[in-house]
């Protein structure tokens, strides 16, 4: 792979918002793109043609899949008046409208029960709690490749699980069959280059890459130090944030899940069995 | 970016056994890396160093995560013995044993839970189904942006999605705290170059990308196209498997779960609400 000049503040360091971290000694384009990762709210108008959406799906069909099962879909949103529907699902935001595209990312298990329905075979095993998580996973491996794909290709993107807040809505507008459901929705579009998003700095690689067993203990002082440095960053961004604050509010309550605290029933509705 | 020479079989058209497949008009070495994924069953014993996982969880941190709850974490697990007994859990995969480093990913409610007993502050919002799926999403978006980091270094990996079906020995396996579940586990190692894996053909872009809306009719002919495309690889392999009754077989009952239709009582006994 081609090597490319590291910039003052290595993607990694820039990652942890920790200049002092040690550089790694590889590095190559796959790497940058992965580490230049960020989430993208202003879009310009500029198209995205269908061919490069479906650029996207064979990336996105490259990832790992449970045992071959392939028990996700997407759907490709280009019509702005259904985009307009889905952002108010999604509490009004601005970029599923101002972006072209808008891909909606299901687990699927529509596909199967018609193949075992014509055969008259049995399929009790997609009635579990574990089947709808292998959709889920299988879902997001396959759109993590599309996010990959798109930003090597200079697009920008932006993940929607707001679009749980409102499952039925969305299987209505989508007119998803039984069995399918809206795990979330992925903007795709040409980031607006007057932005100025930085990349969002993470917790501490010690938080999170634990050695042969997990250390709770370490959280503490991992936690506190992110805390001073995301919080720099959002000073500099004159933003009275606190990452502990917002982690802490956002998971309150039933209420704080905007809805989302149904979703038991709405994938039952759905069709998914969850025994 | 660095144009690569197309082979005389695309990557794309090798994504769906498909020479007749046009070939894409933009491609740059991430989609190289991103089309050709393998999943890799045989290692060689060559090591992988500390510094190699630190920058495909720094690759994993750079994933998006929801509202930036950062709700996982990785457990790097070289102990040989180790690496045996959770071989066996997951029914004697030998390539655990083989490669050098097994990741188990994690959704991880424990971190903030603390942060909230510390602070006294509610999290009633991580006892609802909701918020596992986002801890399971959270775990897939990052792992797979490790998966496309170790391929850029040459490295190969393979899921192991059954550890879910002993998750409480996997759980004892590595000390993981109430809030703390395995949602997978993942082989890194060097490819055995004497393995002779192809790419795995995936079901023809029509059956997983729709537009503007679901579309079932379109399933039958998609899945009978992709029987006989990837029947002829079985066959080249002096494999006699069809895609159709293995995926029927894998879903036909709780037995064929492989223990996984218990998973709604190991994820309440690891402290997930599920409400």
């Amino acid at each position: 792979m081609t090597q490319i000049a590291p910039s003052p503040v290595h993607p990694v360091q820039q990652r942890y918002a920790d200049p002092a971290l040690a550089v790694p000694g590889a590095w190559n384009p796959v790497l940058q793109v992965l580490h230049e990762h960020k989430s993208v709210r202003r879009y310009l108008p500029d198209p995205v043609s269908p061919e490069t959406i479906e650029l996207l799906v064979s990336a996105a069909q490259s990832a790992a899949s449970s045992s071959n099962l392939q028990v996700w879909s997407v759907i490709e949103v280009r019509d702005a008046e259904r985009r307009a529907r889905l952002a108010a699902v999604a509490g009004g935001q601005q970029h599923i409208e101002q972006a072209p595209v808008l891909l909606v990312w299901t687990a699927d298990f529509a596909r199967l029960r018609q193949l075992a329905e014509d055969r008259d075979a049995p399929l009790a095993g997609s009635d579990y709690l574990e089947s709808s998580y292998v959709g889920f996973i299988d879902a997001a491996l396959a759109a993590q490749n599309a996010v990959v794909a798109a930003e090597s290709l200079g697009l920008g993107t932006v993940y929607i699980g707001a679009l749980r807040n409102d499952p039925e809505r969305v299987a209505a507008e989508l007119q998803l069959p039984d069995g399918v459901f809206a795990v979330f929705g992925l903007v795709v579009g040409h980031p607006d280059p007057t932005e100025g998003t930085r990349v969002k700095p993470r917790l501490p690689r010690a938080a999170v890459l634990h050695r042969e067993s997990y250390d709770l203990a370490v959280q503490r002082a991992a936690v506190a130090d992110y805390e001073q440095r995301i919080g720099e960053l959002y000073r500099d961004q004159g933003l009275p944030f606190s990452w502990i604050e917002r982690v802490l509010a956002r998971l309150a309550s039933a209420a704080s899940l905007n809805g989302r605290d149904r979703l038991r029933e709405h994938l039952t509705a759905r069709g998914f069995g969850l025994r």
